[in-house]
């Protein structure tokens, strides 16, 4: 099952060979792609451990999920040597600062290591743009790891998957179909587009576990790829899903979850009085402020703007409470909290925005 | 529930404070125990990354998990730093040797870290005495951890809790209920004698998913204190489980555990031409050959041994594809392949024991 199923997620990637495997969530799956990296670039790293290391560098915007912070605090780079890229207006990696940031670190006598590329970042759902990217990586010698963890979806619409452009050329790519997809918590996957790292990089040959003269084909004991023992049969979820909706089934699901998305920023932007919305969605995260009644006719300030972001905060306390709506909400860069509504359901319609947007304002109008 | 179950189980090790966390599988619980005690030793490591550390090295018996090793090849310290100590007769890591190896590292010049005490090994069932391990790991100030993962669960028989005596000293201890105790896959504890190593390990204060100004007790929110960040609610089943079993219920499907692998035991040695126990087991793995009749009356030898190994692997595929019976097999060490024997489910009754050896009997006899 393990296999079909990544196969098939493998060619949506266009790697025609590769490996994957399921991971316990995105934060280990991006840390399974360091390790490969590592490994690939240091094979003597499993034996020797860190005095065969130069100092390593990772590149990922400011945008980016914090695994990638985790990652290198947990595998021995530092955070310290994580460089934190600027995003443009729009929340993309800014190219020409990582361009950059790898001159200073080779300036340093640094190594530049691994550039963690975000397709859908978790606030804004901003896809960093791969191609020109993957030519930075190529020119000089890094590895590309695409945190597709949130927007990794995309690539079963047709209409959608140009957002991830170039995703063949990525050296690993994280992937959740617990998110987009739709797949129930959780279902986490990494792909590699060399085949052998996985195993290279985590086999201990525990001879007791995984024997060589069982009377079936031993390739399918895949337990020794990954630093876990045990592991979650998390594939059937995916498997029985992908079985029963079909890949059309999926291709709808993410269609209608743009088009919902599509609907609400449209709503919001027909109630400006009562919402503002906070920038163009490039995926389904739609970022705004609830507006209630004592600040609809202010013009927009920097004090408006901080009251907006304590709004958030009570209002959602009111919405917990009451108990008929939860969306989240947080800050980002400069910007106080603001509210980050994500459809994620099929069965979402256009009653349920319209809801949404009404009870908020009911429950909101006199904060 | 997390914090109401993790805090019982703390009691039961003694851990007046503490602090715990479930995780993804018994080799991530001591990967992150590994994490941990980096953590507390070279603070600055999660920032500096590797340069700000000498040479670690770490301890652990050649009958131990795997993923020891696993946890220094991912953490930086090289397999070639995991020095593995020889056992005794009974699969038990031998202190003298501990103690050696020790003084072997600081003569040249490396730092003695991190010793992994095994309660309950993976073949034999062994557990690693906690006192003396303890004794030594104060005198070279190293930390102290027991991977408890498959033997935890005997902490809960007032009969058998005898054999982690001295699991109070422990700085972390692995425990998995789902093996011993019965949760149903995949249900793993790592608890730390000190609070806040996880979090000050661990946290990289992502403010966009553990904001502080929430309006209530931000300290449930644990998912800064792991590298995984969405996780399973593993914690439901076992919480349900003990409510339902309470801990008399726990205490007597252990006892019983271990009643039906002493019965085992029992008729093994009443048919000593037909089976051979291998060793008196410590716990519940029960380790032994299968006889089929030709081989019935001669004395054993090397040769013999060599071919009970290869009957072993033929039998279990008889086994598999008649679907009667399913008993797990390994070598170990200077041994060929054996079966090994667990009963973990609380159902099982001595006819259940009865039926297993005439099966064996009745599928391998003319092997």
């Amino acid at each position: 099952m393990e296999n079909v199923v990544l196969k098939k997620m493998r060619e949506y990637l266009g790697f025609i060979h590769g490996d994957s495997i399921l991971a316990p969530g995105g934060s280990i799956s991006n840390m399974y792609a360091v390790m490969g990296a590592r490994h690939k670039m240091f094979p003597n790293y499993k034996k020797l451990g860190l005095k065969a290391l130069p100092q390593l560098v990772l590149y990922t915007s400011i945008d980016s999920h914090y695994s990638a912070m985790g990652a290198a605090a947990s595998c021995g780079i530092g955070t310290d040597h994580v460089i934190q890229i600027d995003v443009d207006e729009i929340g993309r990696m800014r190219v020409d600062k990582l361009e950059e940031a790898v001159l200073a670190t080779k300036a340093k006598g640094h190594v530049p290591f691994f550039v963690n590329c975000t397709c859908g970042t978790t606030v804004v759902g901003a896809f960093d743009q791969i191609n020109p990217i993957a030519d930075l990586c190529q020119k000089y010698g890094m590895w590309l790891h695409i945190d597709a963890a949130w927007g990794g979806g995309v690539l079963l619409s047709r209409k959608h998957r140009h957002l991830m452009a170039g995703i063949e050329r990525a050296n690993s790519v994280t992937w959740n179909p617990h998110k987009l997809m739709g797949t129930h918590l959780q279902c986490s996957t990494i792909h590699f587009r060399q085949d052998g790292i996985l195993l290279g990089c985590n086999q201990m040959c525990a001879e007791y576990l995984f024997q060589q003269d069982k009377h079936y084909d031993v390739s399918f004991d895949t337990g020794d790829k990954v630093p876990q023992c045990g592991r979650h049969n998390d594939i059937f979820k995916l498997w029985l899903m992908w079985r029963a909706r079909g890949t059309d089934g999926f291709e709808e699901h993410i269609d209608h979850l743009f088009e919902m998305s599509d609907y609400l920023v449209q709503r919001i932007k027909e109630m400006p009085d009562k919402f503002h919305l906070i920038q163009e969605p490039q995926m389904v995260n739609v970022l705004f402020w609830y507006i209630p009644e004592r600040l609809r006719d202010q013009p927009q300030s920097k004090e408006r703007v901080a009251e907006l972001g304590r709004i958030t905060a009570q209002l959602k306390a009111r919405m917990m409470n009451t108990g008929t709506l939860m969306i989240t909400y947080q800050p980002i860069r400069e910007l106080p909290n603001f509210f980050r509504n994500i459809v994620s359901n099929s069965a979402v319609t256009k009653d349920d925005i319209e809801f949404l947007l009404a009870e908020m304002d009911r429950l909101g109008h006199d904060l």
